[in-house]
């Protein structure tokens, strides 16, 4: 997993998990002593950011719960077709990289450029999604930054 | 609570919460063991889906967090009014099943088709939220994938 | 840090932090007793609200997430970039509020009102980002309420 940036917001104590070699344990897992007179909890959050540029990045991840970059397709002169593809082809490559994968959505919020796509897109997308594992959805009619581009998708999911 | 998928996402040992027959309660319980130099620490995170259909579920929740689909009216006859509080009633038909309610709302997005419908909305949404416990909120106009609609709300809660 | 509201949406047994007078100690991170036959844990959540109105919060604060309200300019005479910078301004004193900063921004949502100041805005906010932590991020063109806002961002953080 290429983490490219890693962040400690909260540390209290030594890095507990980075002791053991196992920071996507240490995301997930507070530390936790036994309540009581001795009480001493110990915890630390992280963000984890992929393809991170001057802008952006593709991908945080933070409390177990992914937040993707809008995804739009490399080569826009697909069709809508095509276009979805790549995009869903590219929200499954980020999620690999965080451990999740595409049955592991929460929400996904679709921006067509033109809503006579909607069929062709959904089509797309219904091949696509895990059964029984459909996130959350919400579609509408939006122009994007490159007026080529047919549709962009915003993911989040758990990791 | 009609809860049509859970999965676990994490798990070691045995289904901790299971054995005691609440699931809502190991959603939000980490479960731990004294730190220490046998600390053993049980976890699992699940994903409930309501309403999940070979496209979208209209709410998966998550870590104490409830995302909505996007709402619109089932009567797309109505006008603004109208369809706000269709939208309305099934984000409380949809919170009640996760065990939450529209005073844990944490954000709305609202997508309106047309901006002359923003004072109807608010004067529908305003009756609607609880006071003093307002969510974040943006609103913004876009065209809806069925003409008739006039409004969507994208929902996010905590449960 | 100005909290206008705070709500106990669990609470079992005494609320522990309280007593410490930590709340934003308690907000993250959850009481835990030792696992075994008298496993007892203690939990609760809370959400925190800031600048709460009848129809809205400019922010809510949840289980470690700021969800902000869609920032736009107070002064809508000002130019792209103008406009850019107070929304960016804003998101700044929010974020302090809540404990975090621009750093820990897990997503922006960016509404453009014409796609023709999509590089005046990335100027403004490629200046403002720290670099190594830039969120995901998706800029869509929307109207927006007030006919003379040109930019509304809808920011998520870590806190």
């Amino acid at each position: 997993m290429a983490v490219e940036s890693v962040e400690r917001l909260v540390g209290q104590g030594p890095p507990y998990a980075h002791r053991h070699g196992d920071l996507a344990l240490a995301r997930r897992r507070p530390l936790c002593k036994p309540a009581g007179p001795s009480i001493q909890l110990r915890e630390f959050t992280v963000i984890q950011r992929f393809d991170t540029g001057p802008r952006m990045s593709e991908m945080t991840v933070h409390n177990g719960v992914a937040y993707l970059a809008g995804q739009v397709a490399e080569d826009d002169s697909l069709d809508i077709s095509g276009q979805t593809r790549e995009v869903l082809a590219q929200i499954d490559a980020l999620l690999a990289r965080a451990g999740s994968d595409k049955s592991k959505l929460l929400r996904a919020q679709i921006f067509l450029v033109d809503l006579a796509d909607f069929a062709a897109m959904n089509a797309v997308w219904e091949q696509w999604v895990v059964p029984g594992h459909t996130p959350a959805r919400a579609t509408v009619q939006a122009a994007l930054a490159n007026p080529k581009w047919k549709v962009e998708i915003v993911a989040t999911a758990a990791v």
